[in-house]
């Protein structure tokens, strides 16, 4: 096996290094906290496969963080991209794709009324909590400790640059925890506008956690009981497990969901669908963006979600999912080096057991990567529906050579 | 004259207003604000031209409210663009043109080391005010008293859905009163960590004020003086002013500069460029988005700076600019209707003294959206290097038109 090298990708980090700070920030690249195991920069993509600056193909299980839930440049999404490209894409207003694209969100959404549309899952998730406040005239929301809802001052994960007022309505409790969730709505009795949630626990550095039984149910009842609004943070899910929002796959019906990612594979557009009853509080807060209106995007997502419904989209991920999920139970068996394998099929998660550091994650990233399968170490995984069987096969195949690496190095 | 008609326009609107909060939200509309006058939705542009869902057809000067800075669908631009999608959009991390871009951000920047990217101006006025209390340690930042530098809670311009403490570390100063910056730098002595202003103050519902003489250059001394980050909010005005930054034009070099619409004539970026000196708080603040990194707006950046700067796209704004507020000036007089126009000449504006309320500027816009020309009656509007001398000749046909019916329906 000629081993992959990272060249141009290097190269190239050095040039952004000095004019970038960090040279390339923001999402934990592994390329970053496995130094050269993984790629800085990226050529171009084709469905399940994307190429890196040095050349190297790989089978990727990140798709974008998220984004690309069709494979790479879908022909359906990418004619329909086009097509608004012929005509323009940023006007002084929306086009037709904006009344399109709501009734279509809300036509799949059982329990919207409305959508509105932004660019990043950030801009919604702040927007939602600010809707929740002018709703309720209450000032302080609740979230899951530790989770990740976006930049925004109130809860980004690195406290540097914000001030002790950003999170000073800020209330946290366990996931998973609903008597922990009373304990912070009572202590704040009248004050809490909301709860925003993810519709499982899906934090960088953890094993997934799926909701207990009853979780999201009590939330729900807990939410009616206190008139607090419930809002879902689907910015990483949406799209990836149910068409009608994760909500539906978890059994519960929040008041508010948020959307990101999956919505336009690839192309930049976020959203949030509520009910009826928050219509007046979601007029009167502010939200507008430069390109909060653009064609292209929409003509995207409307495309996008049409084909995720035409094909069968979700079962396609959770089958192809499975398959890979099991396939590595298998291997973790015959390699005696046990794993947990967490998340829903569609967004799974492996972690070696008693490997707090993920130091064999690395090293078991780094050699699937160096076999041409993309895995991130410590950050959940994406499967989208050009992930063929032949890809899940091939995949296993490396991670069965990978398995035998850690095996190796650990010994 | 056969009148424009906004059959479809208004059939959309009652459709999105079904399933989108206020029908359209964000950028005050003049369909909106002046009923039955504007369009509301749009169908394709073309150079400075844009035709709405109902098929008529305007000369443009909104830009999409500033994204249009060399006219729709220009082909450079497209040709770029094109490149990468055929190549892929969104990645595991960024392409080629991530370093590329910064490297000419801060090659035509004259005081800038680095860059940064995101989507929206918002999401760069932010992060730059966090970079400046990571910065210095301090909490306070200071703006202008009713600027707008985006939709974030602490200088959001509608109070929904905030709460006090959003706002607790935000203290105003009148624009263009150094002493009274002064005071307030004073009166937090120690505490303020940054002031972001405006290359000129072009709030709406406003006359446009250039800064008066020394303005900017006290700005510069008085944060040198007490170690506050000056940060430049060039989201509206970068590169319609000078190709360096709008505080070459104005003859100030902050430490951190904003950009947004403009920079990728209408494809969805944002940045923010930096002093040497903030490199490390700019690492330190967490920033990204799903989309931060994606190919296809840097590309489209790349060509319409290069092009900006090729075709002195500067020049250019600036000549039809003047050529339009000459030609106007000339019809107030003739028309004995006293204006003030206001504003360089690549982002002008107009409004009707002793006219508070804009009556006479709808009564104005009115007029020339009917005869195909798109001026914003409270807002201020943009040049594109479309615009053609044809164009404002044409353009000033119809004003003239329009300043002989606010003189009908004003006697």
């Amino acid at each position: 096996m000629k081993p992959y090298e990272f060249t141009k990708s290097q190269e190239l980090f050095m040039r952004a290094a000095a004019v970038v700070p960090g040279g390339i920030y923001g999402h934990q690249t592994p390329a970053v906290l496995v130094p050269g195991a993984y790629p800085y920069f990226y050529d171009r993509g084709e469905g399940s496969h994307v190429w890196d600056v040095d050349g190297n193909e790989y089978i990727d299980y990140i798709c974008s963080y998220g984004p690309i839930v069709l494979g790479h440049r879908h022909p359906k999404v990418e004619e329909a991209a086009l097509a608004q490209m012929r005509k323009g894409n940023c006007f002084n207003g929306p086009t037709a794709l904006w009344a399109d694209l709501a009734e279509h969100l809300v036509g799949i959404t059982p329990f919207a009324d409305w959508a509105v549309f932004a660019k990043n899952g950030s801009d919604v998730c702040t927007w939602a909590i600010e809707v929740a406040r002018e709703h309720t005239g209450r000032s302080k929301i609740a979230m899951a400790h530790g989770a990740y809802h976006g930049t925004h001052a109130w809860c980004t994960p690195m406290p540097a640059g914000t001030t002790a007022e950003d999170t000073a309505n800020i209330v946290t409790f366990k996931y998973n925890d609903l008597a922990d969730l009373r304990r912070v709505a009572e202590a704040h009795d009248g004050q809490v506008a909301g709860v925003i949630i993810s519709p499982f626990r899906h934090d960088a550095f953890h094993d997934s956690e799926l909701p207990a039984e009853g979780f999201h149910k009590g939330i729900r009842q807990l939410c009616d009981e206190k008139k607090m609004v419930l809002i879902l943070d689907d910015v990483r899910c949406g799209f990836r497990l149910h068409m009608g929002g994760s909500g539906e796959y978890f059994g519960v019906q929040p008041d508010l969901s948020c959307y990101c990612k999956a919505i336009a594979n690839g192309y930049p557009l976020s959203a949030a669908v509520g009910r009826e009853s928050l219509r007046a509080a979601a007029e009167s807060v502010f939200f507008t963006g430069s390109y909060f209106t653009s064609g292209v995007p929409m003509a995207a997502a409307l495309a996008c979600l049409k084909e995720l419904h035409a094909i069968g989209g979700i079962e396609q991920m959770r089958a192809m999912g499975t398959m890979l999920c099991r396939g590595l139970e298998e291997q973790s068996r015959s390699h005696s080096l046990p794993v947990t394998i967490s998340g829903p099929p569609a967004i799974p998660f492996m972690s070696f057991k008693n490997d707090p550091g993920f130091d064999r994650n690395k090293i078991f990233g780094a050699a699937c990567a160096a076999r041409g399968v993309f895995l991130h170490p410590h950050h959940n995984w994406f499967l989208s529906t050009a992930h063929t069987e032949a890809d899940i096969r091939r995949t296993l195949e490396v991670t069965d050579q990978a398995f035998g690496e850690v095996k190796q190095q650990s010994a």
